[in-house]
């Protein structure tokens, strides 16, 4: 049985029963378009892309895998406002002859990882294509908080992280490499585990700034600085040891795991910057510091090479 | 220069400065997420995909008009619920080696089309891939109104059109045939103009339910009278006589333009049911009657046969 045979209609009704509705959607799928709450009177929104071969291959991840990670990464932009995810909207592309169970894995993994994020999805759309695509919006709420956004760092503020740095590109470069363990890090490239409710307790003690990390820690921390005109100073000795990335790192020859957790994206971990001696709970550490200046520094020196990825290039 | 060059980022720069802002922006491009104003305390939401080679061709479509065709599909769903549109967000994959210019002038024909509909756009995403892909997000405000959905339609009521039909599918079967007269309505095909104001008006007004014409009236009316748990009767002899649209039929040897204006989509009309004796503003027509039963009927009869268009197939 393929798409092909369940028809745009059959697979969006079997789409529609596979996923739970929310209180917070007054018109759901099946309509021209979803009306949702939005009480605070505001609404977040953000869309992104998965595309496959470029985000995602089909050897390397099951659907479920991949649709959570398609979830995951709109839902940790919703949090990285300080928000609560609230629900997605997920146009999916593929070809005729994918298989229909593919597809229903995949939305039942968009739908757990939803249902991990308090979120669910209210609307979609879905065509034929030649490779598979993912287009999910996702929207939040941001419940009376103001929105933390990239531009509000201040000299003398601290970076903190919440959630993992470096797993998901270590486990990619596994992948590359076709070695099958530390399995958990194989896991977390399949599917990131963003710290969604992270976001709206940074929010409320007072983040100054923040965004998710899906370009690697240095690409995103420059977009914060860049954003906030300051200078952000990273700090490794900051970074607790982590024996699964060192034994990556062994396993594949490298020196260290250091430049999986400065460059690597996708773990979905949220970056923040708070005011000097901010109170914070032990899930968000301390990686660094905010000046007067510009760019981003690692202990004191200034980044050259390879601090991110051009979505364009290889 | 191609949208390689120019790289990511240079693209997100390059669209978010051809892009106006709205006073309902709070937070615009270029953070993780967007912040809008939803003062009605529900948000709009609708998510669709236009495929190159499904959806269209470069080689029959210039760039604006597949920017200003993405978003009207998109402006057209939030006006069908009775709501005024406010934002898009919009994900556009591309091959690297694709022209800027292209990009460009694609994003001004999106920025057009938000414009006239009142919307702007607040966020996107961009990536690689073989074909260019457009996955359009729409929000929009109901302004105090109930939403108007399918299933409100009540035996009684009469079925009314605003906008026009037929005028796509016309003008891509001249596309097809190789034609290039009526140029109005291959410029219809290439940039349809939804009657935005007409959906929120049709609330305003008491409309029971209402469609956007995507699929084809009678596919679109077919979902009305499902949803509604009703029977829909099409009085062609209400159709005023069109023209263009029968030079177009001569021209391709068919017996009139009848097929079209029944099973065309694309134009982006809305279809709507009123209360019986309602007092309809002259750009609603009254075409056709609501009644107890199911299906969907043409001048009393059962309709067989063709009457939408699966998005799987050919």
């Amino acid at each position: 049985m393929t798409i092909s045979d369940l028809g745009e209609f059959g697979l969006i009704e079997a789409i529609a029963a596979a996923l739970p509705r929310s209180d917070r959607t007054i018109v759901g799928i099946g309509d021209d378009a979803a009306v949702l709450s939005a009480p605070d009177a505001r609404v977040v929104a953000t869309t992104d892309l998965l595309v496959e071969g470029r985000h995602f291959r089909r050897d390397w991840s099951g659907p479920a895998d991949i649709g959570a990670k398609a979830a995951a990464r709109n839902l940790a932009d919703v949090a990285a406002m300080g928000a609560v995810p609230v629900a997605l909207l997920v146009g999916f592309a593929a070809p005729g002859n994918l298989a229909a169970a593919w597809a229903r894995d995949m939305v039942a993994g968009l739908a757990e990882e939803c249902a991990r994020a308090g979120a669910t999805v209210a609307g979609g759309d879905v065509s034929g294509a030649e490779t598979i695509l993912l287009a999910v919006t996702a929207l939040g709420d941001l419940g009376g908080r103001d929105p933390v956004t990239r531009s509000g760092a201040r000299p003398g503020d601290v970076l903190a992280c919440a959630g993992v740095l470096g797993e998901s590109a270590a486990g990619l470069a596994l992948l590359e490499a076709g070695l099958t363990e530390p399995a958990p890090l194989l896991a977390a490239h399949r599917r990131p585990a963003p710290p969604y409710p992270a976001g709206p307790e940074a929010a409320a003690l007072g983040a100054t700034a923040m965004i998710d990390v899906s370009d690697g820690l240095l690409a995103d921390a420059g977009h914060l600085a860049r954003a906030s005109g300051v200078q952000i100073d990273v700090d490794t000795t900051r970074f607790p040891g982590h024996p699964a990335l060192a034994a990556a790192a062994a396993a594949l020859g490298r020196p260290g795991p250091l430049d999986w957790v400065l460059t690597g994206g996708e773990d979905h971990a949220l970056a923040a910057t708070f005011p000097p001696g901010s109170a914070l709970p032990p899930h968000w550490t301390i990686i660094g510091q905010v000046r007067a200046g510009q760019g981003v520094l690692v202990n004191g020196n200034r980044v050259t090479g390879h601090a991110g990825w051009n979505h364009f290039g290889n």
